[in-house]
């Protein structure tokens, strides 16, 4: 098994993103082992039914006793808390990565902590509104970028591996700062998913007091509040880790929103056509 | 061709959608003769290539001397201003109706015309982002509503007909008032159109100004960001037209957008996931 690249894989949260890793470490005959943990034991279960995983194990503590890579795929409150711990427990030729969509919480939490050179923080952007294991996807990766963060606080082996890792199931790699990736997953990302809430929460509120029928929409609308069906257990704790910066990519939006509304109050053609090029 | 709905049709405007309802007419064999006109006639000459319209006409007035059923498929700025001379030439015979995303200011524009009951005002709900004769797509219309508006003020065998023509390529139908129309579409259409054009313009400007690489965006920006790509000469003006009831869709959005804002900028954990519910 020399030649695979992690033999034993620990897959922590087997979900969209999780479930996905797993499909394509298989696919690509990446990992010689995939075990994995959920905190909600029957998505472990059904890792297994589906194949995602070859076997559970019944803590985050007895998978990382086996795990040569080690990937922490849970939501981000929960990744902040567990990360230091995980940390303490790694062994120098262990390394472990995390899939979250914020990064500045987490660079803080273990920043000063000896085994850092183990951890290398990723943020593969790519997902669906889709949650749990059913969600998981063949080649989710491919050609879209995963961007590594603060690379130089990684060791040298660890950083190489996870790289080759992302390169083999097609991702386009990119790396930035902790806190250039939360200013662009604020805008990219995290404020997008704002707005697509409150459409839909504007156009249920519509149903109930002016008796709008929604069944009339087109795609458009369809289009625009797909990602509001995310769900609120990942999405919530993003909005309050990523706080400074989704505050002002909100109200960045709001000032375009803004002018668009006044350039219509106002009639004005040639400014509406302008703020629409 | 006594078993035709109508003999011989007439296309003004051949594009996304005047094109996918030639399609569905021939697919289905509702029509003798396509004919077509268009105010850039390069798209009349692409749409014989294409094989939508049969032939085209060198004016509307030379489209309209032929028609059983004349199709307005054009900008509502211009349906506006055309409608009632459109009226003025209509022969007892035959039947109008247009597609248009707004449909008050059409009401006010022919409300006292004596020939009004020729007139059928529709509103399929569907299309892309897309424009052209190119843009023609098959069963379009297929599931997907279209509202009937003022049924009441056309005459009953023109109604009736055009009933007919939008359940054989498999709409569904409903029936609404004029400004139960605008305050709908606002809601379903023209404000989410909003929303992307100005989300689109955020992402745009933080590219100019803040060094964001807008290539890293995963699906979501692309999904809520499809529309703003809709053509600006059809959308400024359903944007003017649909003014009063666009304002307070924008403001209910705000609204809740603002809400959501406060929320996260209190860290209220409460709060955010009540909204996102």
């Amino acid at each position: 098994m020399d030649d695979l690249l992690f033999p034993t894989v620990g897959i922590a949260g087997i979900g969209l993103i999780g479930g996905s890793l797993a499909k394509d470490l298989r696919t690509f005959g990446l990992a010689g082992r995939i075990l994995g943990w959920n905190r909600t034991a029957a998505h472990a279960e059904r890792a297994v039914e589906l194949g995602l995983i070859d076997e559970p194990r019944p803590s985050l503590e007895a998978l990382i006793a086996e795990a040569d890579l080690l990937v922490l795929a849970m939501p981000v409150d929960i990744l902040a808390e567990r990360l230091p711990r995980v940390l303490d427990a790694m062994r120098p030729d262990q390394t472990v990565i995390d899939v979250g969509s914020t990064k500045r919480a987490l660079a803080e939490a273990v920043a000063s902590h000896p085994n850092r050179p183990r951890y290398v923080a990723c943020h593969p952007m790519a997902g669906t509104e889709k949650s749990g294991p059913d969600a998981a996807l063949d080649n989710l990766f491919r050609n879209r970028f995963t961007l590594i963060i603060d690379p130089a606080r990684s060791a040298p082996d660890a950083l190489a591996r996870v790289r080759t890792l992302w390169a083999r199931v097609g991702a386009v790699l990119a790396e930035m700062s902790a806190e250039a990736h939360d200013q662009t997953a604020a805008l990219l990302s995290h404020m997008p998913h704002v707005l697509a809430y409150a459409l839909a929460r504007t156009i249920k509120e519509a149903e109930r007091n002016q008796a709008l029928n929604a069944r009339f929409a087109g795609g458009g609308l369809a289009s625009m509040t797909r990602i509001a069906h995310s769900p609120i257990t990942m999405w919530e704790p993003i909005f309050r880790q990523n706080k400074q910066p989704l505050l002002q990519a909100i109200d960045a939006f709001a000032a375009h929103l803004a002018a668009f509304r006044e350039a219509i109050a106002n009639d004005d053609s040639a400014a509406i056509e302008s703020l629409m090029r």
